[in-house]
């Protein structure tokens, strides 16, 4: 039997300096997902380690909605058994349904000889979002995919624009095990922002891209913020100025919210910077009874989905 | 009498993407400012050529303001005798105060020897526009001293981010020959915006952005849109809609209100489609019996402010 096992990189949503279009791909943490033709019309869920409170059903899991959105594109309805391995918790705001349908999606393609490109491959992951979160944003998807830093200027395969990435910048994220969803992370937004607010977010968004094609570091860093939604969802997050600063306080070059939260990340320049980052934000929750789930993580391109098994032989 | 005469170009504020952030120089108009020691301590508007309008005294005129900003920051007070020749008309959106501050400065600046860089000369340049529009915005007498396209994520001087340009893109201005001043222009915007739509404006300006540096005219195109402005602005410009479909549909990259209006711009590959759209633009305002200035320029680097004529013998 065919089998295909995919990898696909949890992310940072939004990146301090882009609501909804910006996205990091981290490199240590991520989902696994399999997939075996089962010689049948349907798919299933025939595994999901780490995830028992996840649906398995195949019109509610995210990474059947994905391949069976790929099959009704490609008109072929070869089923498969789906086999998905969590590699970090739902709910944390690291991107936890996209790096399952963002796997799924492109363990699908390869088992299928690769009908799509792997920009393609966004906008079926994306389906994967809508059946999880309830719309089929990019932001978190097209990072899990393509790797490294996108941005999504619209939801057409030729809105996602990879941009450069600065060497040797690390990612510090930490997870507080407290119970936000992206609905009412959402909800705590307002729905209108000053129009200053507005422009000065643009115009740190462009220094941002700036600085990414000149490797200005000091450009980058001073650009990294968050002016339009950091205020409100903040207050959701335990001591997360307490965490902003101490993370600035040592070196880190931006500090903010990843994606809905709770998660909060730091960004630095080199991996012992980023360690020393990471051992001041425990401090901080020291004192709390909250668990939490920290990890260091290589920024760059070439750390998409990525394929780690495969198996042609027949059974 | 050691005497300097310094051109500063027009500019385009806002430029579609970026409200009150960007700006871009124009090549085609501008204004000229001559200043000589006039061996007092005091400066003096003693000319001013197409602008009877303006203000002449030294307190109220924005030449003298940033001279004396200039003289105030240096410690040193050599009076200058200011004549101004205004190029293009003041309330026509194009940066007509901007153009005078920025030639002010960067004659003064020429005239002591340089002591500032020509970046430093935006901040006072700026002073101009706090006493000609009420505030210290940079968007129009920063590419009008610096030329090209210059971002703004904030007032310092390291805020401005000179981005690269796309060879071979003209601009096209129109001014019909109508009344907003710049504070009505701002009060008809609302205090505040979708959060949505503020969202995808940061997103095309990280998508403008990159289209500079990976030289993407399609992308360029697709993201020098105004979401957050243009419904509101448009409609106090007469057939601007009409203007707007009209120069798309002849190979117009972008459309839009150039600072506050009334002026509007189109950009274009090449200066022959240039020259197309302006002919169609021409044949919108044909009937109508408002009377039009139109130009067509190169954008470019190294179109910023410059030293036009000096004489440094002894009368």
């Amino acid at each position: 039997m065919k089998t295909i096992k995919a990898f696909a990189p949890a992310t940072i949503a939004n990146f301090n300096v882009g609501y909804d279009v910006l996205g990091v791909a981290l490199s240590h943490i991520g989902d696994e997902v399999e997939l075996a033709f089962n010689g049948k019309q349907e798919n299933r869920i025939v595994a999901m380690i780490n995830g028992e409170h996840l649906p398995v059903e195949a019109d509610k899991n995210c990474c059947s909605v994905v391949v069976r959105k790929m099959q009704e594109h490609l008109g072929v309805f070869s089923g498969v058994d789906i086999r998905i391995t969590k590699g970090f918790a739902s709910g944390s705001g690291l991107g936890s349904s996209s790096a399952s349908s963002a796997a799924a999606a492109f363990a699908y393609n390869e088992l299928t000889g690769r009908p799509f490109t792997r920009k393609e491959l966004v906008a079926f992951a994306a389906e994967g979002e809508r059946v999880a979160c309830g719309s089929a944003h990019v932001d978190n998807v097209a990072p899990s995919v393509l790797g490294g830093i996108v941005l999504a200027k619209g939801k057409e395969t030729n809105d996602l624009i990879e941009l450069p990435i600065i060497e040797n910048l690390y990612a510090v994220t930490l997870f507080p095990d407290i119970k936000i969803n992206t609905s009412d992370s959402r909800k705590i937004l307002k729905d209108h922002i000053p129009l200053k607010t507005a422009s000065k977010q643009v115009g740190l968004m462009g220094a941002f891209v700036s600085s990414l094609y000149d490797k200005d570091l000091q450009r980058f860093s001073s650009s990294l913020q968050d002016l339009m939604i950091e205020p409100m969802r903040s207050l959701l997050i335990p001591e997360f100025y307490e965490m902003k600063t101490a993370a600035m306080a040592h070196h880190a070059l931006a500090f903010g919210i990843s994606g809905s939260g709770p998660s909060v990340f730091a960004v630095a320049e080199g991996e012992k910077k980023a360690q020393g980052i990471l051992t001041v934000l425990r401090e901080v929750y020291r004192p709390a009874a909250i668990k939490i789930q920290t990890h260091v993580h290589a920024l760059g391109k070439k750390n998409g989905a990525k394929i780690i098994n495969r198996d042609y032989a027949l059974h």
